[in-house]
C-alpha cells in the first residue's frame, strides 16, 4: 500500500478544475464569491487563490475513472466529476455551519468569513448547480445521472441528520454508526463511482459494480478519517490533535470502544459524559482508552476489509485493466493516507 | 378584482397535497417531520396537524394550470406542482434562517423549534427532492423543465444573496431593487406558470408566453406583499403592524419612498438609519413619510401596471378560455388580497 496521491487524482483535478471555474462564474456574484473562496479558487477578497486548497479531488477523479471504465475518455467525465464535486463541496460548507466548524483545509470556513447567511445560499447554489450540468449537455443518460446524484443527496441529508442527533444521544449502535457512515460518507463516493459511467450510457450492470466498489471504498475512506481525526499528526490533518475526541464526535473508532463492553469502554463513556470541556490530558486519556477498548484495532481491521470488499467487487466487474488499477490504486491511497 | 381565493387556488391544494405528503414520507425520519412541520403537515411532536397550515398553494395552482394550458389534465401538472412547490419551501425554510425570523404563518419557523442545523438540512432535502420530482417519471420533456426549476432556484439564491446584501448598503437604487424581486420571487412564479406546461411537452412559445405572464404576475404579488409588510392588517397577515419598517426592510415602497428626492424620503432616511431600534411611535411616523414620498402611491400603481401586463401577455398566449380566465383570476387575487 501507498500513501502517495495517485498521478490521476492530480490529473483529474487538472481536467475538472476549469469547468469548476466555469461553473462557479456563472453564479450571482454575492453568492460566487462564498462558493469560490470554499473551493479554494479565490482568497476571503475575492483575489485568485496563490495555491489551490481545494481538497482532494478524489471524487472528480473517481468520476473520470468511471466514464473511461465504460470505454470513454476522461474528457466526458468533467460534467458527473464537477457534480459530484459541487455536491461534496455544498454539504462542506453546510455541515461546517452545522458543527460550528471556524476551520477547514487549514483555512476559515466560508461561513466564519462571509457570515451564515451567504454560506447557506452558497451551499444551495452549488446543490443546484450540481444537478444542472448533468443535464445541460446531451448524454445518453442525464436523467439516470441526476436521480443518482439525487439519492446519494438525500443519503447525505440523512447522514448528517443522524450525526446532529447522535450529538444528544448516549446510547448508539455501532450499527447505527455505521448506517451513518454509509450515508454520509460512502453513498456519494458509490455515486461518484458510478455516474461517469451511467451519463455516459454504461449498462445497469457496470454502474452497480462501480457503485458497489464505491460505498466499500467509502467505507474504508470514512474509518481512515475517523483514525486520523484521533491519531493523525496535527501538522498533517491540520487538526489539532485529537480533534473528534475533544469534540466528543461519536465516530467510529469512538463508538466501537464505548460498545465494547469493557472497563476501558466504560471508562471512556464517563470521560465524555463529563459536563466540563476536556482538558489535554483528557483527550489523551480517551484516546489511550479507545484504544485499550480495541476500538483503534477494530477500525483498522474493518478499514481493512472494506478495502479488500472493495478490490473484490473491481475484480469482478468488467473494465479495462488500467482503469482497474487506477480504481484500486485509489482506494488503497484512501486507506494508507496520513492526511 | 376579488380578494377571495380564487377556487382553482384551493383545488389545487386537493390535487397536490398527496403527492407533497408522499414525496415527503420518504425522506429520513430525522429530516422528514421538519420538512412537514415547516409545510403544515404535521405539529412540533410529529403528530398530523390539525388544520393545515401550509400556505396559499399559489405557485402550484398557476403549475396545474400550466398543464392545462397545454392541452392536459391537471394531474398530468402534479409532479411539476409539487416541484415547484418544494423549491419555495426549501427558500422559506432557509430565509427564515438567514433573517432571523421566530413566526410563520402564526406559527413558530422550523429553525426556531428544530435547530439551525435540522432546519438547514430539511431545506436542502426539499431542494434535492424538487429535482427528482421532475426526472421520476417519464415526461416529454422533464430535463427541459428541471433545468428551469434550476435557473429559477439560481435567481432565487442571486435575489436572496442581494437582500442580504442591501441590508448593509443605504445607497440601494430602486432599479436595484426591483431586480432583485425580479430574481427572488418573480423567477419561481414564472417558472410555476411554464413548468406545468413544458414538463407535459408545450411547444417553447407557449412556456415563453406562460412565464412572461408569470413573471409580470410575481412582481405584482411582490409589490402587494411589500404594501401588506407595511399596511397589512396584523390580524390577517400574521405580522405585527409595519413589521417590515421596524426590521428596516429594504422592500420596494421604502426605496421608492427613499430615492424620491422629496423631504419626507430624506426625513424616512435619517429615520431608519438611527442607531436604536424604532419605537411604535417610530414605526408609525416611518409608514406614513412612505406615503408622503409616494412611495404606497408608486407601489399601488406599478402593481397595477404589472397585473395589467400580466393580462396582456395571457390574452397574447394561445390557450383554452377557461385556462386563460383561472390564470387571471389567480393573478387578480394576488393584487388585491389582504393577506
Amino acid at each position: 500500500m501507498t500513501a502517495t496521491l495517485p498521478a490521476g487524482v492530480a490529473s483529474a483535478r487538472d481536467l475538472v478544475g476549469p469547468a469548476i471555474s466555469s461553473w462557479v462564474s456563472r453564479l450571482s456574484p454575492d453568492v460566487r464569491i462564498v462558493a469560490a473562496y470554499h473551493l479554494g479558487l479565490v482568497d476571503a477578497d475575492g483575489r485568485p487563490a496563490a495555491a489551490s486548497s481545494g481538497g482532494k479531488a478524489l471524487r472528480p477523479a473517481f468520476a473520470l475513472l468511471s466514464a473511461r471504465a465504460a470505454g470513454m475518455p476522461p474528457e466526458r467525465g468533467v460534467p458527473a466529476a464537477a457534480a459530484v464535486e459541487f455536491v461534496h463541496n455544498f454539504s462542506l460548507i453546510h455541515d461546517d455551519i452545522m458543527d460550528g466548524d471556524t476551520e477547514r483545509r487549514h483555512q476559515p470556513t466560508a461561513w466564519s468569513i462571509f457570515g451564515v447567511g451567504a454560506a447557506i445560499l452558497a451551499g444551495d447554489a452549488l446543490l443546484a448547480l450540481a444537478q444542472d450540468i448533468l443535464l445541460s449537455e446531451p448524454a445518453p443518460q442525464s436523467a439516470w445521472a441526476a436521480r443518482c446524484l439525487s439519492a446519494a443527496v438525500q443519503r447525505l441529508i440523512a447522514g448528517q441528520g443522524s450525526d446532529l442527533a447522535f450529538e444528544r444521544r448516549s446510547d448508539v449502535t455501532l450499527a447505527e454508526c455505521l448506517e451513518m457512515a454509509g450515508d454520509k460518507t460512502a453513498a456519494l463516493m458509490a455515486c461518484a463511482c458510478s455516474i461517469g459511467a451511467i451519463h455516459v450510457g454504461a449498462p445497469a450492470d457496470l454502474a452497480m459494480g462501480l457503485a458497489e466498489f464505491g460505498s466499500h471504498a467509502g467505507l474504508a475512506f470514512q474509518l481512515t478519517d475517523d483514525l486520523l481525526g484521533i491519531w493523525g499528526a496535527p501538522e498533517v490533518t491540520g487538526k489539532p490533535v485529537g480533534a473528534d475526541l475533544r469534540a466528543r464526535k461519536k465516530s467510529l473508532p469512538v463508538v466501537a470502544a464505548l460498545t465494547s463492553g469493557t472497563g476501558a469502554g466504560r471508562e471512556l463513556g464517563a470521560l465524555l459524559a463529563a459536563e466540563q470541556p476536556l482538558s489535554e490530558d483528557d483527550v489523551l486519556r480517551a484516546a489511550s482508552l479507545v484504544e485499550a477498548a480495541a476500538g483503534r484495532e477494530w477500525a483498522e481491521s474493518e478499514a481493512s476489509a472494506q478495502l479488500a470488499a472493495a478490490l473484490k467487487c473491481l475484480a469482478e466487474t468488467d473494465m479495462p485493466d488500467e482503469v482497474r488499477a487506477e480504481f484500486a490504486g485509489i482506494a488503497e491511497f484512501i486507506t494508507a493516507r496520513q492526511s
